[in-house]
């Protein structure tokens, strides 16, 4: 134990971690990377990660540095005295070398590291580990079941009681589909079931749901305002963050996952099932869209993931159906937050005219929620779906559902904030589209803003199996600044976002090609 | 591109980090551990990761707070106007993803690999996902030869020209073990051969050949320090990172493999010849211990090992001959810097008296080398290392070594700092020592302040085999303060680091244990 002075760093670095003086950390046997407790002279103490400093300069023999998430656990006064002293390695650092090793935890081991990454005890370096692990190794059913429920658990857990809740979740992967909840919501909710449709914010997409849904009406709802409004006006689309649900979920994807682009397949079971328990759901129905460039490539994983969903529904006692749904091209016509939000509203409006990929999508989805719900009878759900939608019941339900939400009922497709930067880009040939890639009108649409800049993205003009003519417009770009429209310019140049080809598929010019053909 | 004030935060973290708050990171499409560049108005610039905080107070908009790490790049001044831009994920970057993902990378991939490492390029989190995934997948021997070169390649390069050197490396895990150096590198010296043995500091163990040694003279040495004294003096024992020879080892351990207390193969294999292969070894011996608690525990995976060993070192031109010793139990009868190099002392100067498990190994391994390096036939290696021992010649040897790198070559056992405070254990029964536990003596010693606190460590006065009556000193432990004697002493209250047995293996007293026997 060494008594030093408090030195009040005054940043944030995302990491309970204290900065020590070589000199000071070896008289009392601390190497970089161990735990130290910093104790108080009331008693107070907090335990953080300690680096080690050989520098007088940036950090002076006699004091201990300390980083402003540090002084949030325990206020910690410039100059104060406080004594410092080495604790030992918690078990959730060994479950995590555990992991790594032997590939498997127990249940109540995946609980203990689950709450320590809440607690803000792992080291980065610790919680990167863990994930690759988990994509090395994978993790089995019981595993799987431990990481959703103490996901859950260690965030707030929504009540609904006896009311039976549905909902409708999508791995995603495909862009266009952040809006299909701003139709099944209402049409779900206009049925009299409830639906408190929580979500993340995009991580790598140009727009999650609730991105887009923040174009309408404010998404950052507290626990008790999901559970009012969504049991007063049918249905919410609300920001899981803001109410606390699986907020563990959010720290592996901002730490490790999203700077190591990882996206080990048990988190993504784990993420979307501990929201849904966190959330109070009971029965729901689970998108899994399935095509080149989407999140899940091939048919045979939907079908492996979609049975592995239905049994942690199961274990969780979250009745669960899988649709496996086309994910081969964007869902839609329109890409990026304001965009997509603009084409669910004018659809809502106009009773159901639009692009009939997000259309068919949506009804079918809602369908099977309608059926779940026991809202209507086996066979008929989309059926109703549609009805709700196409009598203009599902627009008077999103209104009320806006207006719950704290945004305006009466907003109009046209008062939505689209990027005044455009530029459009033209067929260089005329044929059939053979491609809409998916990855590249991701890319665009991300280099364009989206999805912070809410009035970024991309239109896309054609789709599989349209007939273009040369210099006929294809996509068109958005933008809210001139650079960013530049920058989505020339990453389309780079890429093929819409593929066009004729009935001649290939024409050779160099002779030593396709040699058999010219001679 | 974004103009920011620059914010100098008085502290180092080990990672190249600048802070931005998140209004001005969102203007421009910064997400947390982006990779931004910072640009002076003079043009010159530093790439960094992005934190992002939201905090007004800790990290105000319009500014960007910059580590220490960063101005030791570029000096950037307080206040100073740069502008600040979000650049690409480097490659190397990709490469972590690509080695979790596919488990190998080609030799180029290895090389722009390491040198990111090198230069501080990689985060944390990502160099914790690389080291993991070496830990998971491994990597075959030309990834390994790669790794090996390209961690040599980026440090120092020590040239010896046409001079035939030796040097003799262990894979470690035995305590005790630090101080065959001592032995073995003036007894080749005196036999006119050239061993510049370079090591590194201990990072589980109580005691590294360097901690060693630097209780009897300094062993930073400069890399033209170690050429020029080990041709003039035949050899030296000097600090691998002070010569900054295979720097990326050090990097590794201290972001990573310390505090996840990981140790992948491949990166033994890297971490020792990388070493070699910069200090300009021509020929060596390579020791791997063997037993329950060494760092390798099976003949089997010794002698894979050993087979990988030789391989490596054909194809890196240093001619390797493998030895497989016993590592069951701690070497000599010492453990901790100080008790180590006085052990190696004593033998010295008693010309060959002292632990035969020190002696018959140092002569065993320095045999080798004899006749590797061509001073000794095939055959007389040992016989000539004993010669040299037990002649005198060897610490004659050891005095001009320790001169040659600064310390007192008149230096005497008794007067190196040995801890004053003592606790002695004793036996609780009679019987015969069936076990020295490793881990118990490693954790004891620590616990005790080694290898920080030279004085510490631990005296083994009974090892296997040996009788013992009850009440007899079985361990004394030595430390620096009464605080860490007694810390030390709950450790070894808690483990058992003497097993004492007595020809009755086992006694009942519990009718239902043991059953067959009792009745």
């Amino acid at each position: 134990m060494v008594s030093l002075k408090v030195r009040r760093l005054p940043v944030e670095i995302g990491e309970l971690r204290v900065v020590l003086n070589r000199a000071d950390a070896e008289k009392v046997g601390i190497s970089p990377h161990d735990r130290v407790r910093i104790v108080r002279a009331d008693g107070s103490q907090v335990v953080a990660l300690a680096s080690v400093s050989s520098s007088e300069d940036v950090s002076p023999p006699g004091q201990v540095g300390v980083f402003a998430d540090v002084v949030k656990k325990l206020p910690l006064n410039e100059g104060e005295v406080v004594s410092v002293e080495v604790v030992p390695t918690p078990q959730s650092a060994g479950l995590v070398r555990k992991k790594v090793l032997e590939g498997k935890l127990t249940p109540q081991e995946v609980s203990l590291l689950i709450k320590d990454v809440y607690e803000g005890v792992l080291s980065d370096v610790e919680l990167a580990a863990f994930v690759t692990a988990l994509q090395l190794h994978g993790a089995d059913m019981d595993e799987v079941e431990a990481l959703t429920r103490s996901m859950a658990e260690v965030g707030t857990m929504l009540d609904f009681g006896d009311t039976l809740t549905v909902d409708k979740h999508s791995v995603g992967g495909v862009p266009g589909n952040s809006k299909d909840a701003l139709l099944i919501v209402p049409i779900v909710a206009a049925a009299g079931l409830v639906i408190p449709k929580t979500s993340t914010r995009a991580i790598m997409s140009p727009a999650g749901t609730v991105d887009t849904m923040e174009v309408l009406a404010p998404v950052d709802l507290k626990p008790e305002e999901i559970v009012e409004l969504s049991k007063k006006v049918g249905g919410v689309i609300a920001w899981a963050a803001s109410a606390n649900l699986s907020p563990v979920d959010g720290i592996l994807i901002e730490k490790v996952e999203y700077p190591l682009s990882l996206d080990p397949e048990c988190l993504i079971y784990a993420s979307i099932m501990s929201k849904k328990l966190a959330a109070g759901v009971k029965r729901m129905v689970l998108d899994i869209p399935v095509g080149p460039e989407a999140k899940v490539e091939s048919l045979k994983d939907a079908r492996r993931m979609g049975r592995n969903f239905v049994e942690l529904g199961e274990r969780l006692n979250i009745l669960t159906q899988v649709a496996i749904s086309y994910g081969g091209q964007p869902i839609g016509r329109y890409v990026g937050p304001a965009l997509e939000a603009k084409e669910a509203l004018e659809i809502l409006m106009s009773k159901g005219k639009g692009s009939r990929s997000i259309i068919e999508k949506s009804l079918t989805l809602a369908g099977i929620l309608l059926e779940m719900g026991g809202a209507a009878p086996v066979g008929y759900g989309e059926r109703m779906a549609r009805e709700i939608l196409e009598s203009g019941r599902a627009y008077e339900k999103m209104r009320e559902i806006i207006e719950a939400q704290g945004g305006d009922p009466d907003v109009k497709p046209e008062d939505l904030p689209i990027g005044e930067h455009k530029a459009v880009l033209t067929a260089k040939m005329s044929g059939y589209v053979v491609a809409v890639s998916n990855r590249a009108i991701v890319r665009i649409a991300r280099a364009a803003g989206a999805p912070r800049d809410k009035g970024a993205g991309v239109r896309i003009y054609a789709k599989r199996g349209d007939r273009v003519e040369a210099g006929e417009a294809v996509i068109e770009i958005f933008a809210e600044s001139e650079s960013k429209l530049q920058a989505a310019v020339e990453v389309a140049k780079s890429m093929e976002p819409i593929r066009v080809e004729g009935m001649v598929l290939e024409v050779f010019r160099d002779r030593t090609i396709g040699k058999e053909i010219v001679e």
